[in-house]
């Protein structure tokens, strides 16, 4: 199944002990996408500046992600600075100008084929609520989040939890959603509220998934080296759902290896800056990970 | 094959978010040879005061636990008073009476037997050095140790490595003994000082395995209450070296077991204060806990 990801497409400025880049690609939807055409085709509906560079343009051209509902919009990208220290599991967010994303609302098209899984990537809950009800999603529903919307927005995002199947969010953002320190008790919580599964990311520890109760413990493939963790978390959710939209049933096995495909192709994103890691990957490259993954946590 | 295990005895006391309890049953070698008891017979070399609790000593007995090497001395038995805040992975220490640990030497009779795999727990180096040197075991060594040892006795540590085949410590641990953040350079690093095979911690984030190389990854069983988290590290490495003693060979996938069988019986020790957790678990529950593991990681 065609899966659609809606989410931010950015410009990110990025310091991390291992090097600086700036205005290199970045956002979302930009990192679920990539990661998710590995798996099934992609439309992806976000929004850019006129100064977007067109080299970027063509590589998702080239990843058969269509961008017919990538708005160009006059003005400035968005733009994202910021810097990690060691511990890679925090950034320090240095600016953030929205640019275009001031005052967008993605326009859907009644000719929008609806026949598709849906990924409301990290993005305003507002944004993510009026795609949800205009595309009215025949398959798959997950959404992702971060800790500022659950700040300014907690009641849109509530209000998405309850027509959203598979939330995935980090365990500091599943703490502040729900007010619990423990993440059984976290995932409870946020389960009352309506969504069915829930994907707990760990980093560099893993993931977990609930629906209803624990289901699956995955650990993270662990790396010699992370250049550059930003997009770990959205490259997870674009695996998870990019594997899913290639499967014919949504069942307990495929869900765990959707999980697995997450680990492993945020592993190959935080190898490098930007979305780099993932584009200079390969299918072996994919597959290769996975069984060598498959070697290191069977017993 | 009969299990050694040298390694403290102490009454400690112990405050968590979740309850505080006095002068309760505690020590390196406590966690160790009680875990390691529901595996293979366990030979118990350490040192208590004339005040210990004879329920102790008996419980030990009912687990078949041979304390023939137990010394009972005159004086004080070791305490430890140490809090945990709602971070559980860091005990802060506020105070240590050392009482019979001071000076002591362990005997080893030129009688005992040297047909037994040897778990030299966490305590002073020269002590491990010392029963190692004596003992001289027919079977596996293992070793664990602290930031303590490593901030005062480096040098010790760094000679019982060249005679070891397994060292266990914590995350922490790994990157203070060897200066390195990352855990693939702290394991290299660690595995040229002479050491076969490296097994990492992570407390609630699970364990790595290397041998040379990276050869295992297994996440924590998450639970959804941790009363104390005292006695982890020792009960994991008593459950291994425990199912190693119990195995006709020590192969990779006995190895990863072993460390399985670690990751489930710490999550039994850190459900109640003191070794409680361990002493009413039954064999049962340890075949439940393990088969539910499968089922929560396989993919």
């Amino acid at each position: 199944m065609r899966l659609t990801v809606l989410g931010s497409t950015a410009l990110d400025s990025i310091e991390t002990p291992f090097g600086n880049r700036k205005e290199i690609l970045g956002g979302s939807a930009t990192y679920a996408s990539v990661s998710a055409s590995f798996f099934t085709p992609v439309n992806l509906m976000s929004v850019v500046g006129s100064d977007f560079p067109a080299r970027y343009l063509s590589m998702f051209d080239k990843r058969g992600i269509d961008t017919s509902s990538l708005e160009i919009k006059k003005g400035k990208t968005f733009r994202w600075k910021a810097k990690y220290n060691y511990d890679m599991s925090v950034a320090t967010t240095l600016s953030t100008k929205l640019g275009v994303f001031d005052g967008y609302m993605p326009e859907v098209p009644d000719s929008l084929s609806s026949s598709c899984n849906l990924l409301l990537a990290n993005i305003d809950p507002d944004l993510q609520n009026h795609v949800l009800k205009k595309l009215k999603p025949a398959g798959l529903v997950a959404c992702d989040t971060m800790n500022l919307w659950i700040d300014l927005k907690k009641r849109s995002l509530l209000k998405l939890l309850k027509k959203v199947d598979l939330l995935l969010l980090n365990d500091a953002e599943a703490r502040q959603l729900s007010g619990e320190e423990g993440l059984f008790a976290a995932a409870k919580w946020i389960s009352s509220k309506g969504v069915k599964m829930v994907v707990i990311k760990k980093g560099e520890h893993g993931a977990l998934f609930f629906s209803k109760k624990l289901g699956f413990i995955v650990p993270a493939y662990l790396l010699e080296v992370i250049k550059d963790p930003t997009g770990a978390g959205d490259t997870f959710a674009g695996a998870m759902m990019g594997y899913l939209s290639r499967c014919r049933k949504i069942n307990d096995r495929n869900l765990r290896r959707g999980l697995v495909y997450g680990t492993i192709m945020s592993s190959f994103a935080v190898e490098r800056f930007s979305a780099d890691g993932l584009i200079k990957t390969t299918p072996k490259d994919i597959r290769d990970r996975y069984s060598h993954f498959e070697k290191l946590t069977r017993f």
